[in-house]
């Protein structure tokens, strides 16, 4: 692989910083506390570029190249994994955000995206089971009985244990209301779950002795996800004996081999029940925010990755010009330069959506915000459809400036591009969040477009302020719709509507630290809104 | 893999036939010889499917899997290739449109896309060697001494020989000027050439004793491509002694790993010259004009098995509805309904697209014709570029049909979407495409803009009529532009335009047999062309 190829994380560092600084709730998270201010954050991310540069970006090629086995019900993942897998560890990055009660930090989750997105360009399939087992933690320090959190959460942030979130089955995947995996509690008072789980990311794995599952059961009657509860489920009992928990088969997959996806069996497992029976899915959204919001960072990771590739080849790939004359750099070629230039706005416009999001996340637990919590769930599919969108088409378009050189394993976007194309599908199809930006987060209650048109509408002007008044009107149009099944056909359209329109608001941001990548994002802005606009119209006629 | 995973070429014969009759130019070939008509097109078909159903679609997993060995210089191709290889050539279709003084059926090229796609939907990987040597195979008959071509173009047909196209070197990959192969004609006569060529599909293998490498170089002082010549090296001589031909590697690609893309060394190899010396590249154009034509089958071939792939499993996958009731079918759901209608969109424009260029292909060679030639110079670019990336994007499209399933190997979609990214890189980018199709097909020369214009600008009325007007005048601004690189900003928005304006003039065509498809392919297309437009009118400003 050519130098260039390797990682450099030193300009995603200052990239981040730039676009921190540009983000009003970035201020407001700080002001809230001593503890934090840019100094600090550069240190941090400095910290994270090291270890990306220095232990993850290595694992990238040997995760693709030697995937995972599986013999006797147990997973064996690459044996680089263990040496970084304590270095992250060690590092304090899995408790980054964690309370500090716990052994964690209690850093914003701001700083913990901004640095996830780092470790994400360096390699996503390795950090598939660090993001699990950090919303696990968060998930166990806020629901779980508190022995149970006591023990788990600072093992948890030490390394020493792990988690996996288990929702999907062979006859529920988008579709969770059908979940048949059933907890029981027996007269000894221990709830036991026997089921099959699918596409369980890291489901069985050799980095920790015991893997605690995160899992939806059905416990009560109700229909749908009303009969649904949350559990622990560890993979071994506390004395170390087998807990009935066993990974029967790993996907074969087009990429992210690093990251072992399992079929999981759970045959009368014990269990510990998280929080309030029949509550599972509300609460179970804790770590599912945490991770769609991961899917983002791991989106940008990518995409930034991929513009530092396409750049530098363009810069030192000599082609054409004058066949009298010494070839030139490609990156003169305007072809090229439209190309990179649109890479590079999609990407900064993601850089400042998903630390708007993570600002968000933070002053919403303050008390004194009254929107941010609905703000969060408004950006959340946005960031989750258009993290994953704009991190497989970023990718896509630097293989497209390497040329043939791009298609081969000479360089690393052909991995990267079949690493990310999952995106789009985990945590949530890109599909389920257009319903749900569009069902839930404007039908049925419209808190959070309003929180955002109250940020995004006031006091802008040209281009972007047009697009953000016509998307309020288009809001308008669909909430005057009674027909559902019209509605849905427009769901994408008002999805990437939506994505517009936030970029329209954060555009700005970017242009405070790469002015050129704002043009770009908001090219042609008017028309391509248009495009939606006249979608959703066409859908609801 | 499932069953209906399986090929159902059945599908394509139908659409592809009803497509031929929406085809003016179609009933025009037919016209002009008495050896063609509908129901021989029609058990024609119905043979490539045969074929397709039974040798080649079975060879496409193993193609991806086995891929290709290379050991002293000689490259190993998947076993099961041979009998395959065979097979193709003992039922004619090496010969399809080959002269029948060479033991070919001449049969209009149209026939022989129409099959060729149904092929190319089978295994694509296999098809890369028949495809360049039937290409060959026309340039040799045209180009060649008549005792070379008596000698090599019966052997192509009867697939005892093969060929190659050689143009790119390290340092000229689009930028074919730059090409340093040597031809150098020794005192004997003979025509030696010495250089690297890379990316050479089916630089070697095993399948034929003799490999013919049609290649271009340079034989002139003259700058650029003007010193080019073209030649043909075969990779033995007559008397069976070695040639200097070697294959020094094969690369590592993301796909298409049942087509070895070879690294090529010419050490003094006896070449015989092709045609007129340093008239190289103008004379290859043969060749590529096929193989260009070949991608845009190829991605009509992934892009309709990516549609009988998605739409058999959105009637078979069960999920969602009102929990208290059983699941329903995903092809009911509102945004899966979307997904698959713009996917058959997208690939019966492409079908009636590669059918139109294909049928102007065969009148160019009819003397009444006047300005078919220059359509097919003008089309050319379009069914490269848009062969390529509607293949591409609507298997990109099936895979999030299928959801956690489309990403695994437990589908074909997941392979077809790694086969499938090369279509945009080789026999030009797409980049490549764009200035070709602004470049030489509208400023340095307008007959075949204007051979469009007179079709596509006739009697039409509506969203498409409009379109085609805009379009139009948008060549006026380009081409009242003198500012190359300003131009070279616009040209890729330029063939997007382009594409468009090609399906308003096509979707009626469309509708004859699938008025959703049309629907779906021409849906907000006055707001989708203005992106274009708009664009344009930027990078000019």
């Amino acid at each position: 692989m050519k130098d260039f190829a390797t990682r450099r994380s030193a300009d995603q560092q200052r990239r981040t910083l730039a676009a921190l600084a540009a983000t009003p709730g970035w201020a407001a998270v700080c002001a809230a506390r001593d503890d934090i201010d840019d100094h600090v954050v550069a240190a941090i991310l400095e910290a994270a570029g090291a270890l990306t540069d220095e232990v993850l970006a290595p694992l990238d090629r040997v995760a693709d190249q030697q995937g995972c086995r599986i013999g006797a019900g147990r997973v064996q993942v690459p044996q680089a994994y263990h040496a970084a897998f304590r270095a992250v560890a060690e590092g304090g990055w899995m408790g980054l955000d964690l309370p500090q009660d716990f052994g964690g930090s209690g850093l914003p989750i701001t700083v913990q995206a901004a640095a996830g997105q780092i470790f994400d360009g360096g390699c996503p399939a390795f950090n598939m089971v660090t993001g699990a087992s950090r919303a696990g933690a968060v998930l166990l320090a806020e629901r779980a009985p508190a022995d149970v959190a006591a023990l788990w959460v600072p093992d948890l942030i030490a390394g020493r244990r792990s988690t996996t979130i288990c929702i999907s089955e062979p006859g529920a995947g988008s579709d969770v209301g059908r979940i048949s995996t059933r907890a029981v509690q027996g007269e000894d008072g221990v709830w036991r779950v026997t089921g099959q789980k699918i596409w369980i990311s890291f489901g069985d794995h050799d980095l920790t002795p015991v893997i605690g599952h995160c899992l939806l059961a059905r416990t009560g009657e109700g229909a749908g996800t009303r009969g649904l509860s949350l559990f622990l489920v560890p993979s071994r009992r506390e004395d170390g004996s087998e807990n009935g928990v066993t990974a029967l088969r790993l996907e074969e997959k087009m990429g992210l081999h690093g990251s072992p996806t399992c079929v999981m069996e759970f045959a009368g497992a014990e269990a510990v029940l998280l929080g309030e029976p029949e509550r599972g899915l509300v609460q179970l959204f804790t770590m599912i925010e945490l991770m769609r919001l991961q899917t983002g960072c791991q989106g940008l990771g990518a995409a930034s990755r991929a513009c530092d590739i396409a750049e530098s080849y363009a810069e030192e790939r000599l082609q054409g010009g004058a066949p009298t004359e010494p070839p030139v750099a490609i990156a003169r070629h305007p072809d090229v330069r439209r190309q990179l230039g649109a890479m590079r706005g999609a990407t900064e416009v993601l850089r400042v959506a998903v630390l708007e999001i993570a600002c968000a996340m933070d002053l919403a637990r303050q008390p004194a915000e009254d929107d941010a919590a609905a703000l969060v769930a408004y950006l959340l599919p946005l960031i989750k459809a258009f993290g994953a969108e704009t991190g497989f088409d970023v990718v896509n378009a630097g293989i497209q400036v390497l040329g043939g050189a791009g298609y081969t394993a000479e360089w690393p976007l052909e991995q990267m591009l079949r690493d990310s194309r999952v995106l789009a599908i985990y945590e949530g199809t890109t599909g389920m969040q257009g319903i749900d930006f569009l069902e839930r987060q404007l039908i049925r209650n419209r808190a959070g477009f309003d929180a955002f048109i109250r940020r995004a509408g006031a006091g802008g002007e040209g281009d972007g302020a047009v697009v953000i008044a016509r998307f309020a009107a288009l809001a308008d149009v669909l909430l005057s719709c009674p027909d559902a099944d019209k509605r849905l056909m427009a769901a994408d359209d008002w999805l990437r509507a939506g994505w517009l329109a936030l970029t329209c608001w954060l555009a700005p941001r970017v242009a405070s630290y790469d002015a050129p990548a704002r043009d770009h994002a908001m090219a042609q802005m008017k028309a391509r809104f248009a495009v939606h606009e006249a979608a959703v119209h066409a859908a609801l006629a």
